[in-house]
């Protein structure tokens, strides 16, 4: 594992980024007496509210982010879409965790799956599809139905084409745009779970309890904790996030999004960030992912990762966070993220409610 | 009681003093999707670090003032001795929250005797002491042990005298500076408590439960929570605090401070602000102290204050923050200030461990 001493109080995190993830990753670093040093394109991006210092720059401004890395401790990021060379750029000038080596693969579906199932974990039948003829080659092997996705930069299901037969193809290959990308056989699953987990730089790892996850539009609506799922399930789900957390070198929290099928788990994706699909940590545990995330980055012991309550957090997106002052009287552990304007699929904030632990 | 409509999301809650109260109370604030604008005259408060924006000005520069007070649309304190001149031209500009009555009281100690006292709520006997022969005579009445306070800014046990004998009497006036003070009977408590209670923009009270609060030097070092009391004394604390609140028409987050005696309850001092006794209520409830007073400063209804665990919350004071690194490894939530430099006595952060809640 990659060593160093710990960050001493007062230092600062640099935080790539500056949306609802970098907010509640400032905020975490605040707790802890650490300062947050945010990087982000926009003039008054949320986390800029709650930090000490906001570099607005663009991803590729070699001066700016040579700068941003003289005066952080170390670099983070909240998004999984840092470009490679800004990643590289920093890397040569300060520590960045988790390793750049984490976004590379979490950006390419090809080297993710290979990555997966190189270790011995399955994902749904797959196909690297290059042009057109590739994909009616892989359409005979992975029968429809099926998804034809980008092979890079997906997002909150975008780039994404849905076949239900064969004469779909056509269509999805024009909807993804022509790019590469990798057909998957679609999976015929009974829940989708994801596990959270962190590693700290001393290859410590912490996992928080699998949260039951379900989309609307294609955007995470909910998460339910505990999962519904056999124990032996749910152990399954936290020891495969372990195998992935250590084969990256992995310093940080991570995301794991997991199919459960009758024949067994399979990984969907995994994103090398805080991910939505914590939140529920915020008010359930006593350290939540974005401390835990500090922590490691920071060299610090991670905390534990315990849920003393059973939670099920809601997004709001979009006109759903109109209805803040109703949702503000309920007993629930309520955010907004500070955004000016609500756009439709927008993740304006979140709420969590919480019930006693039952098991 | 006052009335208004809450505040939207993306208002600004401009808060007097840059100190850890209002760094949490910043926090706070930004969870709910609510910026803060802190009001300090130092360069780099706490605070700051955290908060969208900072006012870096003298409490008399009344210039400074008016422009915070257009900047912003409600201002709350985390100190209460904000100068009776400052609050006056921030209330003739805009909300000020707790209104500026509970600051005077809080302020001078013959003014919040005697407002406890007429509302029929008990204090040790007290005498007000203008001048020395003011203080012979009043030991006539109240007999030594006792303690000579000065009358106004009186924090963490300065400016306070312990009187064992009537020969002390000259001693006792040089030490606090021959100032306007109170003579207080000393009180042969079992304990000290405190309740934190909110009163929100409708009238509506939260009260959490009482803690027993443990000094060291003067400082206090220690909340356990729940104190060891019986339903019925813990009832008396929290329905005393009600009264108070009520009294005041008051907005916010208050502290309330108790000794528990063979005859019953005494208040022993109000503070108008959050209050380090309530830094338990982070960890084990599920909207703590901090966000209860934005709440009610911004007219939003009131989270829960029901306590989910069981808490122990130590202050780490001077050198004692030194240990970071042990501490972090704790399964607590632990806490730092953002303070660059350890004094002896200064509040440098604190730790809470939990426990299940058992009654």
């Amino acid at each position: 594992s990659e060593q160093g001493a710990p960050l001493s109080p007062g230092t600062t995190i640099g935080i790539l980024g500056g949306g609802q993830l970098g907010r509640m990753l400032a905020m975490a670093a605040a707790r802890l007496g650490l300062r947050a040093h945010i990087y982000d394109p926009s003039g008054d991006p949320p986390a800029a509210q709650v930090a000490a210092h906001h570099t607005e720059a663009a991803y590729d401004d070699t001066e700016a982010l040579a700068r941003f890395a003289a005066a952080v401790d170390v670099v983070t990021f909240e998004f999984e879409n840092v470009p490679a060379p800004t990643a590289a750029a920093l890397a040569a000038q300060t520590a960045v965790r988790p390793n750049p080596r984490a976004l590379e693969i979490a950006q390419d579906r090809v080297l993710e799956k290979s990555f997966l199932n190189d270790l011995g974990i399955a994902t749904a039948p797959w196909a690297e599809i290059g042009e057109r003829a590739a994909l009616d080659a892989a359409l005979s092997q992975i029968a429809p139905p099926a998804v034809l996705k980008t092979r890079r930069f997906g997002y909150d299901g975008k780039g994404q084409a849905r076949l239900t037969g064969l004469d779909d193809a056509g269509w999805a290959w024009e909807t993804i745009g022509k790019a590469p990308a990798v057909l998957e056989g679609f999976v015929d699953f009974r829940a989708e779970i994801s596990v959270i987990a962190v590693r700290g730089l001393n290859g410590r790892v912490v996992c928080y309890d699998p949260g039951l996850n379900e989309h609307r539009e294609g955007i995470l609506h909910r998460t339910t904790v505990p999962a519904p799922l056999s124990r032996k399930i749910a152990q399954d789900a936290v020891l495969i996030a372990g195998r992935i957390v250590n084969a990256l070198d992995y310093v940080g929290t991570i995301g794991v999004e997991l199919f459960v099928t009758p024949q067994g788990l399979l990984v969907n994706e995994i994103a090398p960030r805080v991910h939505n699909s914590g939140h529920w940590t915020i008010e359930a545990c006593l350290v939540d992912q974005f401390e835990n995330h500090i922590r490691a980055v920071a060299g610090w012991p991670l905390g534990d990762g315990a849920r003393h309550s059973d939670a099920v957090m809601e997004n709001l997106i979009g006109e759903e966070a109109l209805a803040w002052l109703n949702l503000a009287a309920e007993p629930a552990g309520f955010h907004l993220y500070g955004k000016d304007t609500v756009r439709a699929g927008r993740k304006m904030g979140h709420i969590t409610r919480l019930s006693p632990r039952r098991a």
